[in-house]
């Protein structure tokens, strides 16, 4: 007997009822909805959603009229400063790749990107100028076009470009009639992981992807009604974990920032009442040990995000005494920054503040709109059971994950083997589901044949209240093949030896666990604030470093 | 010169990043997130998300043992008990398509959508087996399976099912490995329009829409960690607005009822502290009319979504005494319940209570994740001027539109023509982008060749003290062609004569809008408080009627 299925017949796409989805709508419906509200803060500058609007129309148009389109790649050297939110809209309204530079690499990076990217158009701020004529000098007939973003609050530097962004748009028509992407699964924008080896992999985000996880931000963080963003991550961060186009959707105001210091950031959230922020562990650092004076005045709590590095307990005990309700997520370039959230639970209320802290601390469940995140066994990819010791690999799968990697078809297939994203993260699962991060796989400390995990170590150096960030990594050692070795910096004006901090660390961690050497200093960090571990590799690597 | 595009090649979708969007993949999210936490309370049962998960793969595996799969029709026969909340899920887990039957219905439109809609299997409850069993007496050999929900709350009546809710579930398996649809496209319910002439039309729905809608209803209610919402709009009305699936997204507690009655609503409110609830005007005039002691003891303030018909300016303003924050929101079945919402500004906070009532009582603006709605010419399909004077349709186009009408090819090409979906209803846009509804299409009274809008009549009549609910049509005059005659049901205990109410208008409305005739009494309504005008054009079209 056959079965006719009468919902296979008629019942097709249309363009009443098929649109592809694209967070670029956000921006129309936010012009549309608010079209008064301030969109924007910077210095002086205030812009509204309707102004905002048109600007990303005229830049889309300038664009099209150069003869930039789909396929196409335009990349950006520039701080959060109004000029990077627009190129959010902007550049994949003219049907562009957009390409945010890290600010903080050198002139081959640089230059290794906008070759590979094959950049047809960079925006540039003059205190990148070094960097960016550097990189450029050697990229010849491939030199994109050079559009300079004035800014009277930038350092002083050359000015680089053939023409200026105000120029620019002023020649772009307000009204532009751009158009969604032809398909969902188009590239949005391009975004290079740091790479703490080889060249850097371009990771290559879709329409789709950016729509779901902007509106995964606004579900995970309940975001209301009027929420006045500061902005200390930075957009080139996988494009500011998506908050750009989630801040459309909710049709926030955006304040700008051209550099993370607690001396400009708590004036900002006393003046402009800044209810949300988000930042790697080492930005809220900085915010809890700024002197209090600083905070005078503030009487409202800010919610932070945190990501980017897993935050010690001391950091976030240290929020919730200072006003700031941290939620823990996790992710990376590879799943549009954030992709999983450590969901709070209302039963963790009455815990001690450590406790809660230890739950808080871990990365959790999948971001709402996100399929699934797990730890696997990274041989077979069968779940590691929910004992909170089994260490496997993280995993994601979902609709929030990259296309893959810009031509790099291998990296792309291995990242993908099996159906899920590899993250190279290593991990437990706890019994209530949450996952909890052990290590980066290359941050294992393998000591006499025992695993330790360089978080944990870390995690009881900033118990310590001189400690203002520490970092550990494996140092070869001739018995033990491996030893913990710790690189700490210290709060401004305190001070404690490497004997006592060695013995702060005996009752905390097992006996192989206390790092057998500390080395004090400001530790070498990206702009995220992420500690660049390859470094301090390094050095322990050195002749010198080996006991 | 050829240009080769590097984002065409090797970025292609895999398991990984890419999957299709179901709600149900909601429901799996918050089984793992908040399994503890209560999904459903009903009478004595307490229900936690981990429960309502396996009792959801349990129906969706009996289902499919029973051969159900893609394709075939579950119909659903029940008030708002938690089966029904269970069918949403259970129903689409198995593939199939779940059509909700309203309850209100006599058994010759039972039977007509049961054929229809071929459904397989039919769930019921005994409140309404006698007309469910009239129903499917007249179906001989396509008799779908009936399964009898006990529900110990129940009125009496007869047992129909063969079997019973329970032990079918008993026979499933709890960890039934049930699929996403294969594609996002696939239909997820079927809910036939009541229509007002003619057969209903049958809408049918997908995965992508119920998803997209659903994070919607979030985001537009910027729904917080802890709802608790109760269950005053039918889920047989377009699936509860897509509430089902957004309270899973949410983790929220879900209060069910089988009756609005605000004597069982007040002592829910109070008990469960609900925070949450939608329904027609009608739920809340009811609630507002209700002896102010039901009230006693509750302190907090309930959040309360409001469509179905253009809320009264007396309802909204009787709200804000009564602590119910009123949203408005706007649609149809075709665009899952709720596709636009009156977004309420800051600057109306400072504005005179009726002043706010009347800028919250338009239609307003595209829901966050729908794509647009607007107002066009008709004809030309261009859009009308923002003057707020301009009579045009309401047009909606999206991700949250319908496929189209099952077996309808006709009525679904009209309602795409020219790539939107055509709602009926007639409309303005005001200055500030947002639609006012003016009537619907067939409620427009045309008297001496003047439009009347019968909403605005009826706001009229609204705003006199012993007006319960108010429905104004047109009635044939020899003269004027037509004239408003107004139906009108009186609060408990109050009184008014005709000639008072008409004089009462007289300052309110123009001349000619002014009802001819007013006639006492309780209106017929539809079980979501839609007053079924096409019973009341009938009244005055028979010769008593005439002048």
């Amino acid at each position: 007997m056959t079965r006719t299925n009468p919902y296979a017949m008629g019942l097709d796409k249309n363009a009443a009822n098929f649109v592809a989805l694209s967070p670029l709508s956000f921006l129309e419906r936010s012009a549309h909805v608010y079209p008064d509200r301030v969109a924007l803060i910077y210095g002086a500058v205030r812009r509204n959603w309707a102004d905002t609007y048109s600007r990303c129309r005229r830049l889309a148009s300038a664009l099209a009229a150069r003869g930039i389109g789909p396929g196409d790649t335009v990349a950006v050297m520039l701080p959060n400063t109004p000029a990077m939110f627009e190129a959010h809209f902007g550049v994949p309204m003219s049907g562009a790749v957009l390409n945010t530079l890290n600010t903080r690499l050198d002139a081959p990076a640089i230059a290794f990107m906008l070759q590979h990217g094959e950049a047809k158009v960079l925006l540039t701020d003059r205190e990148f100028a070094g960097v960016v004529s550097q990189a450029l000098s050697t990229m010849g007939a491939h030199r994109p076009l050079v559009i300079e973003v004035e800014d009277a609050l930038a350092p002083p530097g050359a000015r680089l470009g053939e023409i200026d962004y105000e120029s620019f748009l002023a020649a772009g028509d307000p009204d532009f009639a751009w158009q969604l992407p032809a398909d969902e699964w188009d590239a949005i924008a391009l975004n290079y992981t740091s790479g703490t080896t080889g060249n850097p992999k371009g990771v290559v985000t879709h329409h789709r992807g950016a729509y779901l996880n902007a509106a995964s931000n606004v579900i995970a963080w309940n975001l209301p009604d009027q929420v006045v963003y500061l902005w200390t991550l930075p957009m080139f961060h996988c494009n500011g974990w998506c908050f750009p186009w989630a801040l459309a959707l909710a049709g926030a105001t955006s304040v700008c920032l051209r550099r993370v210091d607690p001396a400009l950031i708590y004036p900002l959230i006393r003046e402009h009442r800044v209810t949300h922020m988000c930042g790697a562990p080492i930005v809220y650092s900085m915010m809890i040990s700024a002197p209090a004076e600083l905070r005078a005045g503030i009487d409202h709590v800010v919610q932070g995000l945190v990501a980017g590095a897993a935050p010690p307990a001391a950091v976030i005990e240290g929020c919730e005494g200072a006003g700031i309700e941290i939620t823990h997520v996790y992710g990376l370039t590879e799943v549009y920054g954030p992709s999983a959230i450590c969901a709070r639970q209302p039963s963790w209320q009455g815990l001690p503040a450590e406790e809660r802290a230890r739950l808080n601390g871990r990365q959790g469940v999948s971001y709402p709109l996100q399929q699934a995140v797990t730890v696997l066994d990274a041989q077979t990819l069968i779940q590691v059971p929910a004992d909170g010791e089994t260490i496997g690999e993280i995993f994601f799968r979902g609709n929030a994950v990259m296309k893959g990697y810009l031509k790099n078809p291998s990296a792309t297939e291995e990242a993908f083997a099996g159906g899920w994203f590899h993250t190279g993260d290593l991990g437990v699962l706890h019994p209530d589901g949450y996952v909890k991060i052990k290590d980066r796989s290359k941050d294992v400390i393998i000591s006499g044949g025992e695993n330790i995990s360089s978080i944990e170590v870390e995690d009881a150096l900033h118990h310590h209240p001189a400690v203002l960030s520490a970092a550990v990594v494996a140092q070869p050692d001739t018995k033990w093949g491996e030893v913990p070795c710790a690189f700490v910096e210290l709060k401004a004006g305190r001070a404690v030896s490497e004997a006592e901090l060695v013995e702060f660390c005996r009752p905390l961690l097992a006996r192989f666990k206390v790092p057998r050497r500390i080395v004090f200093g400001e530790l070498p960090k990206t702009s995220t604030g992420k500690v660049q571990k390859f470094l301090l590799r390094d050095r322990v690597h050195s002749a010198s470093a080996i006991d």
